[in-house]
């Protein structure tokens, strides 16, 4: 369907005015992108996109996902080593089953991409399908489509992409030789080199140590590695660090134990009882380490990756197959918090995908701990009504000011402006809530939606002094 | 109360219009009652109901637990060896009781049996009871009142009813041989052949095998007998099979692993531990055969059943004594869903008591594994706020299109309409709520509604062609 | 902001106005506050409070933590050792952060006090905090505030304090003995004396002894150490006893087993596991003695007290340190209940901080068991998105009946008035929406409003008779 101007704002009319005012006071904000996983090659060499399909679906796991639910193979979208490689006749599969996804968030984001970024001026279906592949086509190769232009256009003032701690960082280093002055940072994420189940660690563990010149078989070696990396990715305009691991537990132990852990890690004798104690550990040295260099950690934990094995042996990983487990945060991050978490100049924030304890654990815990803030919906959350049970849960015990604002964590480029659209009309339809049962002034209201759409992810990761 | 036409529909006038507008093109649609527990005697003998207290009080669990919550002996309302026999004073006991009932669905239920199918014109009081206790009593004798002119006048279309693997199938028999077209099949469930935790299992399994010819202390044997029956099922037009499992856990083990464990068990020196596998292996086994006969596999889990000791005792189970246990899926079916999930063919319907799973794991499931498909709100959530819950926490992650519709999971014959009725009104205000906020095209809400309303239910528990 | 006299209410008209009729009923009724930490000294002495620092900041936790979760050391709030002592600073302090608090439900309480209770006209702002600082020293000298003419004021029916099971009741006594008739009563609450997690636990036990006449190193003496003190508070009033565990678990064993257990406590050898199983076996001994002496019981569980070590040591408990745990009521409260539950005399109030088992456990117990009743929304979730939660998953599986009614669980005595106009106007707005709907007739609301907002608390703590 074409998208109304007051899509997603609240039906009452009361209700529905103040969040019109409030969104109208930040519809047009910059976008502050801390966290994402966007290409940085994309902005080094100014890209052109040239297909819809290799655009908007076969990197889209929401998109895949949701495709094989209903049986739909993935060779089929253009995936595996069997790939259909007709795009078109993609593009024609997927409008056939464009229905599905009536009511999920994708097809809001995609009906925004269309017709927002794209100018498309009817909703897509399976028979305008190959008529609209052909527009897009079109419009793509304008010069105003480049990576770059569409950066501007989408009023981007800072996007930060996701590198490994492995990864070369030379598109970064391409983008500030550039002339251009759009600000794209890198983030650290070094998950390779701190799960030792990742496959190969040893030999990951062998390049960190030659990256950096540090022996990692030794414990003292492995974290000045990580300093020295921290340090190469803060000079490509890093401010944070994330990390993705099954749990939120953390450790604090004396350094003999960590180097027993790394000992057996690295000869392979070790339990995953040691595995998880080293994840855990290494947690509490990462926040060690944002105390010394001010990188905001990040925490995104609680996934199970690739439960279909099946297919992740067929396909690889990020084609929809990830599942969320059960969190806790109270009692997991208690060494960590306990042994860093009063220094007021520590960040770190605090994402999940279980909602349960948004108020039974996120919003406590970041209504007292100085370093806490908790990071937007996530990932299935990221929706309308994830945002709204989201507001709904944690502001009463945390507060605004314990939020990190928002990030679009997308690698779907074309719709960071819909993401941060529906962010701000959900924040304003909250707001205007509030206001309407009295709990909140409208003043107040108006500086609390440009700080959570704007100001909030700019303080919490460090990105305003450029 | 009196019913108002308008019940469950939101106060909001636009949205409320929508809703209208979209129950309207539902409210009348035939019912498809793919899972309940009605009594198929009553459709083989065409039974006449004759008392209003043996009819809505004493077999309605619902009813049971939270009087007996308020203090009221069950003897008092009928049940045990001690029992009340006078029906026409337990009906007037019901009666002044009958506003604890407020708030909740049992109140909406019965108020719409008593209004709707027993044409009653006024709210039941403690004054009235005993006027209306006459008054159903004359309704019930008249001949529209037999249970296959009711289930005509309900519109039901087909309906399931529930036996077990050791049970006979003669009334479904007879009612196949009358002249009567109403469309009545069992479904295929076998708890007491595949719980090792039934009392004289070692027994059961040896009917089982004389049931079947098989050798069930045989493994091969064992899985041979589910094969006949579920074959004997389906000739009485099962389309489905259903287990309900204390937990969602599933296994795959080796022939010889499962060997082993039948062996223990019939031999009794099974510990929790294999019992417990025991239950996770024959999970798998299921939807493999599910996958050989195409029956859907349903799986209703999550349930500490009797936790009175005393009351049961006393009277035995289905008295208001269960409660919800915390439930985990997503570790739980892995065995299950690596074995047999990538098969399109399969039909597995999950249930849930435990609302934190819908969003945290049920819809992620649903929306990637192809076999997969969301059971309606079960039980304690099979209510307007549950519904509302329920509909706000899957679709966004799930879509539509993995809903298994609605099921009425009954044995309250009289309720069936209220069930359905309810299902289709909160039906209609959800996808008002999304019309009015830009996020659905009221033409496409229409289609979802006759959907998820009548034609899912067919489709996905293979009804289309009895 | 000035508070509106529409605050809270639903923004639709038609819900609004049924709401306000419902709030018009119940806004008046006299306070009953059966749980809650108010200092019996204040009615005993009939203080008169004088400095808005000390009343309204210093001792209260929901505001230290989020200060403190801003960066603000408790020091500069006037705590510990070091603590500013200037509490006009501390005021000017708190007012410049006062909007840290929007969206929380002690920016509500503390606007309520100040504009309800102290008659402040305008709304605090960095710019008027010394006036309005000024301008409360001068309201609380006046004679009206002294703690009595406030209790009055408030329309305190009965206000219930809570003590330990080694404190003096003197201040109890010195109300009785006194001619002022406001009835002010204690609560029983023995955790310095079950858990043997307390420091000194061992020489607790034996001045629980000698405050007794019993041999609290035997088993049968410890519990009549109970028996008596419980006698000693019944005697000031006492109607009920409080329960704060760490967990809900419940243990049934033999009197060898409790014997045992005391016994390695006492000498110092008692594993975790028999400190757990001791907490255990006391919440059923307790709930036995409720059955003798029909004093409620309350359990408070769920909670992972003084989480931040360096705060603990520095500042002791209750400074906002404490963060909710995952609950689990099912299994942990079979054994209690098994042995004591369906004794229709026992009263059981539950309370939980994990809101996922609002509908999954704590409805279906409570509309089972006889002697279990729902406690409010407590601590965190004591707020107008925590009250919606809590009636929207709780009533429609046990209904209004099984319900305790509403407590303030507050040492903040001017925030009494508050927190019970909350509780009354999120009540009356959520069965005006029930009215709206058609799923309650108006006349059935008013009588619900009434009884939840002011019978049923003296109904359930067992209250009417003074």
């Amino acid at each position: 369907m074409m998208l109304s101007e007051q899509r997603l704002l609240p039906s009452d009319p009361t209700v529905r005015g103040i969040a019109e005012s409030l969104y109208a006071g930040i519809a047009a904000l910059p976008i502050v992108s801390p966290h994402g996983h966007c290409n940085p090659r994309w902005f080094a060499d100014d890209v052109q996109f040239t297909d819809p399909t290799e655009l908007l679906i076969k990197p889209d796991h929401y998109l895949l996902r949701l495709f094989y639910s209903q049986g739909i193979e993935l060779a089929r979208l253009g995936r595996g080593v069997n790939a259909n490689e007709d795009n078109r006749a993609i593009w024609q599969l997927f409008a056939e089953h464009y229905p599905s996804f009536e009511g999920t968030p994708s097809k809001i984001w995609l009906d925004h991409a269309m017709q927002k970024v794209l100018l498309i001026e009817e909703p897509l279906t399976a028979e305008n399908a190959d008529r609209i592949y052909n527009d897009i086509c079109r419009r793509l190769r304008e010069n105003d489509y480049s990576a770059r232009k569409l950066f501007e256009r989408f009023g981007i003032e800072v996007l930060a992409t996701t590198e490994g701690a492995l990864d070369g960082l030379q598109y970064h280093d391409r983008i500030a030789q550039s002339d251009w002055k759009g600000r794209v940072i890198t983030t650290y994420r070094p998950d390779q080199v701190t799960d030792p189940d990742t496959p190969d660690f040893s030999e990951k563990l062998a390049r960190f140590g030659a990256m950096t010149g540090e022996d990692t078989a030794n414990w003292k070696g492995y974290l000045n590695a990580h300093r020295k990396r921290r340090e190469e990715f803060r000079r490509r305009g890093a401010t944070a660090t994330d990390h993705s691991h099954p749990n939120a537990n953390t450790a604090d132990l004396g350094k003999p134990a960590c180097q027993h852990l790394l000992d057996r890690i690295l000869v392979g004798t070790a339990t995953t009882e040691d595995k998880e104690a080293f994840r855990a550990q290494v947690l509490t040295e990462m926040a060690g380490m944002s105390r010394e260099d001010g990188m905001v950690m990040q925490l995104h934990c609680g996934v199970r990756r690739n439960h279909n094995s099946a297919l992740f042996s067929e396909f690889g990983p990020d084609i929809g197959g990830d599942m969320p487990r059960r969190a806790e945060f109270v009692n997991a991050l208690a060494p960590l918090l306990n042994r860093h978490g009063n220094d007021p100049n520590l960040r770190l924030v605090l994402f999940t995908l279980d909602e349960s304890t948004y108020s039974r654990e996120l919003a406590p815990l970041a209504g007292h701990w100085p370093c806490l803030r908790i990071g937007p919906p996530w990932w299935f959350h990221d929706s309308p009504e994830g945002m709204r049970r989201y507001f709904a849960s944690v502001i009463e015990t945390a507060g605004f000011a314990n939020l990190a604002g928002f990030n679009d964590d997308t690698r779907a480029f074309f719709s960071i402006p819909a993401r941060h659209d529906m962010w701000r009309r959900e924040l304003a339809s909250f707001l205007a809530r509030l206001v309407t049962e009295g709990r909140l002034s409208e003043a107040a209201a108006h500086g609390i939606a440009a700080d959570l759409a704007y100001h909030a992810a700019k303080r919490v990761y460090g990105l305003t002094t450029p």
